[in-house]
This record gives structure tokens, sequence and C-alpha cells, in this order.
């Protein structure tokens, strides 16, 4: 008999939910907003989880939800976790289980019991999965005292470096003008308090935003050595160098397992990937594997054949 | 016919006041608890500075005071300059003067009116003076973006490198024992998510402070180099890199004036200064560079003199 369940995978940015059957077959997916309960509060959070899971419920079509497991990064509360099970307890049979976010990225890239999964997206840790679960991790530190390599951590060092320029200190670099294109600035000859109306129009609207967002001039710095900027190379080579020290503080010789490359500075510079991560798979989406972490706790022995159908049917499903 | 003027120096700490009168004699202090409206919010910021400028004109007993000059930290916001003004009104004749904190700190080590300040207590930054008043000033950005070599910077170090090894990372040093010790944790063999006791502990607890208490750390990365640490010693010549380039940026061939260090950082660790700031006079009480800025901006002149009754008399006062 086919039992269906459901895969949860909530991140900063978006939910999204799938209903996969006992063999394999993804037969609804749902998306929402920020499941993140840390970040988007635990009202908002379980409004979107409770959202993508009903969507992908009825697209379904299938009837009762034997089992659910959930990816929810910033889950970590107690009482968070109680009020997302108490929301989806109508959808979902049985007690939910809650999984750590990186082992649906490493499941979104490989189906092997044990390997390893660096990642780098808003945050930066690498992990190392034993038998399905996670054995060790490193760094995912968060990004005040950690994620050295991270999303946060580039767009910080974009920041800091393109500004030094603007009051005489640093190296000259295309990381300003990018940085002040990217801001709306248009540099003038008047000063403030010292200040240049650049720098200053900058560190006013930086400090307007959520210290994370700094992530979101990450991209900056591939642009900037793409074009052969020094300053812009030196930041990518101690973020590589970083990521390397996080990814070898997991590795043990008693696990071969595959390399999977997960979050969204690595899935979208390959040759960043290539570089910190070489031989990885990369995984794009965490859907995947929120998939096979709902049929592994229920029991279900994921070959290669169940996880092609698992990949192969979620593509066909997003494509619709 | 003599005059009185009160000088005042908020920061993030505390809130000090001072009146002088126009020959230089220092009349009466006054102390209290955050004055920085940024921080403390500018309903706390103001009730302290009314109560340190009304216990520096009570003990002072010297009748009218002509005019103020504030020299308070985070107080850029165009309506909390003007509650603190609303809530000295009854306390001082006239519009009192807004200045840069940094120039307190500068009148705090010298009576000359060109010269150079490096500043490094929680923040960090270095300024150019002219003529008595700020021409131009480099760093000084804030701990999300900025204030290299700053307490906060080298807090943020001490944490990052500390944590390092307790997940495998980065090299052994003191800095992990001092940091657990500071902490108040004792690292056992538990593991949770994959992480060890102390590390989960030390992440907890700090991320439950304010991210600006990390310069509290700051002087463990003295403590570690002093025993030898590489570790400690690398992030501080890296900071001395930092506060070197920041002294430089604001350096010009015109201005041939002293060269002052200021902030709990530099004042507290006289090898540190020295290196960063050879030759500096080093700045330990922004007070009396407030009383410097209130008779400049009244017009008098401070000579040498006067300057010496300035100090001389505050630390009479001070030490009563």
């Amino acid at each position: 008999m086919t039992h269906n369940y459901l895969g949860l995978d909530a991140g900063g940015t978006s939910t999204r939910a799938v209903v996969v059957s006992s063999d394999g077959r993804c037969r609804g997916i749902g998306k929402a907003g920020s499941g993140n309960p840390t970040s988007a509060g635990i009202q908002a959070a379980t409004a979107a989880i409770t959202a993508a899971v009903t969507q992908a419920v009825t697209s379904a079509n299938a009837g009762q939800i034997s089992g659910a497991a959930l990816a929810v990064a910033g889950a970590g509360d107690a009482g968070h976790r109680a009020a997302i099970v108490a929301a989806l307890s109508d959808l979902v049979a049985g007690e939910p289980v809650f999984e750590f976010d990186v082992l649906a990225a490493y499941f979104s890239g490989t189906a092997a019991p044990d390997g390893y999964v660096l990642l780098s997206g808003t945050g930066a840790s690498a992990v190392r999965v034993e038998d399905g679960r996670l054995a060790a991790i490193s760094d995912g530190l968060g990004w005040l005292i950690g994620d050295v390599g991270s999303g946060f951590w580039l767009g910080r060092e974009v920041v800091r470096a393109g500004l030094a320029p603007l009051d005489g200190r640093g190296s000259s670099t295309l990381l300003t003008g990018l940085l002040l294109d990217t801001l709306g600035i248009t540099p003038d000859d008047q000063r403030t308090g010292g200040r240049t109306s650049a720098l200053v129009a900058a560190t006013a609207a930086l400090y307007a935003m959520a210290p994370l967002r700094l992530a979101d001039f990450a991209s900056l710095v591939f642009v900037a050595a793409g074009a052969g900027d020094r300053v812009a190379a030196g930041i990518l080579d101690e973020a590589a160098a970083g990521l390397t020290e996080t990814l070898a503080a997991v590795r043990t010789s008693d696990v071969e397992g595959p390399l999977v490359a997960a979050g969204s500075v690595l899935a979208r510079q390959p040759d960043f990937a290539n570089r910190v991560a070489p031989g990885a798979v990369v995984a794009t989406d965490g859907l995947a594997g929120a998939a096979v972490l709902a049929l592994r706790r229920a029991g279900v022995h994921v070959d290669d054949d169940v996880y092609l159908r698992v990949t192969s049917s979620l593509a066909q499903l997003a494509s619709v």
C-alpha cells in the first residue's frame, strides 16, 4: 500500500512543501514566504508554513498524510516547534519530525546516507552526514561571530572594502562604484562633518537595513573579481580559505561519501563552488532533500531508483 | 569680568559635565550614566545629561552659565539635539553648541588648535583638527561596517578565534579558555546537534548580548598576546595595521600639530598605543577637552597657561 508523506524546507527567503508517496513520486508542491521563526517571527512563519503545506496537500489530492519531516531554519526554540506542530495537526497524521535544514540541503544532492555538505548561502557551514543523520558540523555560528565565506560575510567585506577609499583608506576598487550604484547614490563634492556626501549617504542607508541584508551585496564581489579587481579577488581568496577550513573540520577518513555544495552563493557561482568544493554535486533546491528526509524518517529505503523518481517528479511538478 | 561655561562629554558608558570659568579654572563637575541618545534612547540620555549638568552647576556654585559646548556621541538626529537643548534651557543661558565627541578627545590631550587624534574605544576613527575644528575624519563607520581596530573589532576577533577550535577550525589559542572563563562556561563531553556543549552555550550567550557588548572581550587579546599566544598576536597585528591606515588617511603635510591617542583601548594599552600612534599624548579623560571646547566656542584664547589651569583644576576636583 502506498503512503504519502510531507517534506518541508522552510528558510528565511521562502518556505516550500512537497507531498511524496512511498515509491518516491512527488505528487504536489506548495510555496509561501519566509518560514524562519527567528527572523520572520513565529506568527508569520507558522502562517507561511501552513500556506505552503495546504497548497501541497491540496494539489497532491492524495488523501491522508502519514508523516512529515520539517527542515525549518531558525526553529531551535521548543515553543516555536510546538506552535508549528499545532498548526499542522489537521493536515498531517502523527507527530512531525524536525530536521536540520542542512540535511535537506545534503539530500537534495545525493541519496547516499554518508557524506558531506558544504553550504554557503546567507550563512555558511559544513556538515558530515552518517547514516542519514548529522554527525558533525563546523561553523554555522551566525553572522555576528561566524559564517566565514557566507553571503553575509562576503557582503560585509564588499561594503567595508567599497567604502574605505571614500575616506582615504584601503585600495582603489571597482567595489566602490558597484556599491554606490546598488544603493542609488551619486557622489558629489559636498562634505558633512568631514565626510563626503556619498559616504554619509551610504552609511545611513546601510545602518537602516537589517544587518543580514548585507548579504545582498555578496554578488558584487564576483562581478568585480570577474573584471580583474584585485581587492575583490583578495576577498574571494579569504572566503575560499575560510570555507575550505570549515569543510576540512568535518572531514574524516572513515567517511568517504559524496560532497554536496549548497546555498545561494555556491549554487549561483559554479567556479567558486568548484574552488572550495572540488568535485561536489551542486544542489540548487532543498525541496528534493526534504522529500528524501520524509521518506527516510518513515522507514522507506531511498535507493538510487527512488531518488531519481523524487528528483524527476519534482522537476515535472515545478515546471507546471 | 569672569564668565562661566559648561562643557559636556556624553558617551555610551558615562556622561560628564564641567563648569569652567573664562580663566580656565574648573569649578564643578558632575557625572551620570550613558548620555548617547542612539544607544541609550533619548529619554534616558536626556535624563543623564540633565543630572550631570545639574550636579556640575550646583557644586560650582558660580551663578549664571553663559554658554555650553556639548560633545555628545550619537547625537546626529536634530530631534534628539532639540530635546537636549530644551532640557538644559533652565541651566544654561544662550544656545548650546554641539561638538564632535572626537574633538573633546583631542583637546583632552593638547591645547594646540591644529593636530590629529587617533581614537580606539568601542569604535575607532582618526581626525585631523584645523583651527580647533574637525577638518577630516577617517573610519568611525560603526561596528557593522567599520571601526577597524576598535574595542568591538578586537572583541569580535577574540570571539571568532576563540570559538573556532571548538568545532575543529583555526589554530589552538589561549583565547578559547579565556573566553569560556569570561562567559562562565565549563566544557564537558556532551554534544547537541553535532556541537560541543561549550560551543552551544557560548553561542547562545553571545547572541543574547547586544552586538556592541562584544567590545567587552577586547582586553582578552592583550592578555593572550602578553602570554605569547600567536593567534592573539596576529589579531593585534591586523588591528595595528588598520589603525595605522586610518590615521594615515587624515595626515597631511600642511598640518604638523601634535598627535593625541584616545579611547579606552589606547588609554589602557600604552604599548599598543605607542605602536599605532608613536609619540602621541595619551588622553584618558574627555572632560578636559569638553572644558577647552566650551572656552574656545566662547571666544576665550586657550593658551598653554589656561590649558594647564584647566587640567590641574580638573584633577583637583576629580580627586575630591
